[in-house]
């Protein structure tokens, strides 16, 4: 199958035309949470974004696999290798088993991405479940030469790696081995290693350690960048279409996957790198330690000084998709407060087109080129802040039909309401919350109203206005209002 | 600490005092699900059964850590160690790779298990997740002259043990290895066993079996009862309080476990063995061949032809709880709508406390003794039907207040409520349903409904008779009826 997507290739630098090597089927591996503590927003931001993209994938009549890891082991408090299990060591401050911690905060995560409408991964490896092909895979690299061991740990090594592929570690992230050498103060500890920009594949465990594994070399834990390697071919083969991550990830995690790879068969293991940018929060970097920092959950309440009210998950996720995933994104209350009144304004645009009459003619848009517009925006590498602009051009004119101003023909309009319910619920994953629209799943709510708005009526046609004022006034109590139109009256909650 | 729990131990056949081992920490498995299809009702009752229980221990102050696995490899189709992997026949016949067939069930699963809100477990691990334990076990069994290898597969050899340990296979089921011996047919493929009654720690795969890991006998698979051993004692030590399941696992799958962990280290690895009973259907016993089934979605929406109407996830726990976990259980519609009446009689009774004012005696019950019989029903192998039982009289007393005939002190009233609000949500694990009660938590519903009222006793007021009947068939038309009592209408969801 032939599509008219382009996506920028973290590899290249570069926007590429997209060819799936198997169409339609579309292999997508995206490296998931290390679930130590409750997820970040940032991370929301990713895996939101990727959620946009599996779905856009598919939308467009891919079959996508889309393999997302949880990693329950190996990933040490610093890029360098050294310094503890971000997991164990939760364990061990919190007095529980570090499974219980991987199960505490793999809860919350789904949780999350459900509440953001995220839809699951088609599989979700963990690194737990793959020690065996970790193992497989650092004893491979071993025989070959590119790795070496030392004290009961391996190392990968680089230098070995640069000579036999020449010079390709480096070639995700730009960086020069020359560079890293010289920058990489030497640690006590990392004397194990040839090199400093070696890494480990095999680290074994000191006595204290209780995530550990047997292994030819010692009992220990596999290397934080090997899971995503043999996660990624095992459910997607030695070659496949997208990885995706946080930019964060490029250097090491996603430079050393592709050494990983390249050394176990000398092939390129993914055609297209994805890379998401960084959230900040009021123009500064998000960080616990300066306190500037939100939780998902402290959104939805509004429980954070930062934030002037709390804001449903659908406004979180629309204003998230109104910048594309490439660029940097600011959080901010008053940002978030415009959000919520452009996701309410395209929200009631689609209820309002529910009770739209066909006419005979269309006045006021030209359909087919506002569409072709729409699909071109998210074929230009998934631009959903221009997909989100012209959304708004629909809703003008949904607008200007329910005032009289423009019309639209049956044929149109269907077309137009596929069209929507394909890139607002389908695409861009966006769906109505109870808090902001009236047409929300609660019918019980609509139909007690009309009950309400027909004793209103029946007492101004009996010239009962105290009774029909008294409806308003209760009406008002719940932030009810009412608006008479030509239609009937309408309702909605403020 | 000390607690008065007696609970029925299938080793010894009889009630025994709940002493742990290391309290208040208390350790328990349950054997989980295998993800190869949508979870059935007969499991969920095994599920909701251990949820009771690990929320009774919670309740009388233990800190359970609760085990309960995901066997996503290894399950073969029948017990004689031959057949398809479970989940690799099922990713043929869909086309689909096996971790996408885990991923699917997995996540269907944990949602029928939410709407029935059963409490995750403390640790939830996989089977693929200790790949590398279950070779650990097999080699030491091995070395201990337990096992044997036979063509790249590797059997538990229950005739060594049996003289090792003085016949102690079969001290969980009963079964004596002589009978077992002579019932069993020899298959084909069964030559490489010794021994009918052996069964496999490792399976060589076949070329085709997609499920593989290396092994020091061949790539092969773990076989299913061996997971549970090394999971268990690894979450829970080698020595731990309660192992559960349903009692169709308790030969071979349970026998086996403590025949593997015996041979491990000699210790009896499990005190208290608790298994659930069977559900069947209509009186007959459930089966996908005979068309006697009934999936846990199809009681939601009521869409199956055994069904009269749908039944909520809380009235379908309450149902499941009006049984004593150790008997069997038959589903029908005529008996789930019992259940469905006295679940709401006890949830309006739970809404008429919480406007109950205080006089200055209790008279009409004595709540003392009342609350060491409900106490007294959990204490005796978790009896719920009891409990429920008791919690009729309390039912019985609430009403009675409500129509003037008893009166409450203001301490015993406090007292009624913690104790209600800990048995019947915190225990029983029940909640209030929107559509079960006028209490839950649609405020904007209530708030309507009184704006209606307001309406309805105004023009009742006014003698506009035809506005009040109108307001009451339109209510009606929604199935809500009002009823004018003392303390002004009421009104209720049919």
């Amino acid at each position: 199958m032939e599509s008219k997507l382009q996506v920028y290739n973290s590899l290249s630098g570069k926007k590429e035309k997209f060819k799936a090597i198997n169409a339609p089927n579309v292999g997508m591996y995206v490296c998931g949470p290390t679930v130590y503590s409750e997820v970040h927003l940032g991370n929301c931001r990713t895996f939101i974004s990727f959620d946009m993209i599996f779905r856009y994938l598919t939308f467009i009549g891919y079959k996508v696999r889309y393999v997302r890891n949880i990693t329950d082991a190996g990933h040490l408090e610093n890029d360098a290798d050294e310094g503890e299990d971000k997991i164990s060591k939760k364990a061990r401050l919190t007095e529980l088993e570090p499974m219980e911690i991987v199960q505490k905060y793999t809860l919350d995560f789904h949780h999350v991405l459900a509440l953001f409408n995220n839809l699951p991964p088609s599989i979700e490896p963990t690194a737990t479940g793959h020690i065996v092909e970790q193992i497989g895979l650092t004893e491979q690299i071993l025989k070959d030469g590119l790795a070496y061991e030392s004290n009961g740990s391996v190392y990968f090594d680089v230098a070995a790696y640069n000579k036999k592929f020449e010079g390709a570690y480096g070639e995700l992230s730009g960086r020069k081995v020359e560079d890293l050498l010289s920058n990489t103060r030497t640690l006590e500890g990392q004397s194990e290693k040839r090199d400093p920009a070696d890494f480990a594949l095999w680290k074994k465990a000191s006595p204290m350690h209780i995530m550990r594994w047997k292994s030819p070399w010692s009992d220990g834990f596999p290397g934080w960048h090997l899971e995503c390697s043999v996660m990624s071919s095992k459910y997607l083969g030695d070659q496949f279409d997208i990885h995706g991550g946080g930019m964060d990830l490029k250097f090491p995690h996603h430079e050393c996957e592709i050494a990983q790879n390249k050394a176990r068969d000398g092939k390129k293991p993914v055609n297209y790198w994805l890379h998401t940018n960084m959230l900040t929060l009021n123009g500064q970097r998000m960080s616990k330690s300066t306190g500037n920092t939100l939780l998902p959950g402290e959104l939805f309440t509004g429980d954070n000084d930062k934030l002037s009210k709390s804001f449903t998950p659908m406004v979180v996720r629309f204003f998230m998709l109104q910048a594309h995933y490439r660029s940097s994104l600011d959080f901010s209350s008053d940002a978030l407060e415009a959000a919520e009144k452009g996701f309410n304004k395209l929200m009631e645009a689609l209820v309002v087109l529910e009770s739209i009459e066909p006419s005979k003619a269309t006045i006021g848009m030209d359909l087919n080129s506002w569409i072709l517009k729409l699909h071109g925006a998210m074929d230009d590498d998934f631009n959903t802040p221009i997909l989100i602009a012209n959304l708004f051009e629909g809703v003008k004119f949904i607008n200007g039909i329910k005032y009289g101003d423009f019309t639209i023909t049956a044929s149109d309009l269907k077309l137009m309401k596929s069209t929507l319910d394909g890139l607002v619920f389908q695409v861009l994953g966006l769906k109505h919350e109870g808090e902001n629209s009236k047409s929300g799943n609660d019918e019980m709510v609509n139909d007690l109203m009309q009950i309400i708005l027909d004793s209103r009526l029946r007492a101004r046609q009996t010239k009962d206005f105290a009774s029909a004022d008294r409806i308003r006034d209760l009406l008002s109590d719940l932030n009810i209002t009412v608006k008479d139109g030509k239609m009937g009256a309408e309702w909605e909650v403020n």
